[in-house]
């Protein structure tokens, strides 16, 4: 398999937070900067007909050096199970993809303003898209322990 | 902005469906075949721990020219709002990405199975992420009506 595909931001984050942690994201007030020269101005028009949205960025500080192919402790952590690194959501993954669902507070033409966002100033925005209903998990989710105890202090 | 990024596919879908249509995508039992020249055998170990997945995809048969950068009416459809693209889950939209959560049937090495995936035979896949309680929309969700009537028929 060949292909390889381009993609260019579509805008980028700012926020007070300049390096990677691993908790308390709910503290990060975090606005999403779209850009004039790829987006016309309507791109996000009612947009804020909804509570919630995706964004999906790029995790570009990380060298591809550092990305993970196959398996590992989450956070380096001997106590969590090894898994494979589609087992998990760090960010030293192939592609470098972050897909983060987030608060909407306002929307002022191409400038969105959210909590909850996982990534830090600079970071290119990819795509952003509204969360429905419809696209949340059908059925009852399942997950491992390892994955609860994570995420307790993450937000 | 002038970035530019590459991404590779990590591995490509396999289903009955060809062509892109709107509706009923929970009929389809997809494979997706992990690309082993690009992650290591392990990369999915203990990913059947989770219920669910979120795949992240390119809708790369959609050409540059019908990409939408502005607002339209979702599907077409006059009877619905028009707004941004940013505000909707269309195929036609800056840098081609989809993020779709699926049920996971089984994992076997680096072949999975789900259902649920709304990607034809062929796409490429840019990701794979476990879907975690801990990442699901905090607090109520609020989205238009119009996007209640889109979805009705979806799954």
């Amino acid at each position: 398999m060949t292909n390889i595909f381009t993609l260019s931001p579509i805008g980028t984050v700012a926020c007070t937070r300049t390096q990677a942690e691993d908790d308390r994201w709910d503290m990060e007030q975090t606005t999403i900067a779209l850009d004039p020269a790829v987006l016309d101005a309507d791109a996000a028009a009612e947009l804020d007909s909804f509570s919630h949205i995706e964004v999906i960025f790029l995790f570009d500080q990380v060298p591809d050096s550092k990305i993970i192919r196959g398996a590992r402790h989450p956070r380096g952590n001997k106590d969590w199970p090894k898994v494979g690194i589609l087992a998990q959501r760090g960010k030293a993954r192939p592609n470098r993809l972050g897909a983060t669902i987030c608060d909407l507070l306002s929307v002022d033409g191409l400038t969105l303003r959210v909590r909850g966002l996982d990534a830090i100033d600079g970071t290119p925005v990819l795509d952003i898209k509204p969360v429905m209903t419809g696209f949340l998990p059908q059925g009852a989710l399942r997950e491992p322990d390892w994955a609860r105890t994570l995420m307790a202090d993450y937000w």
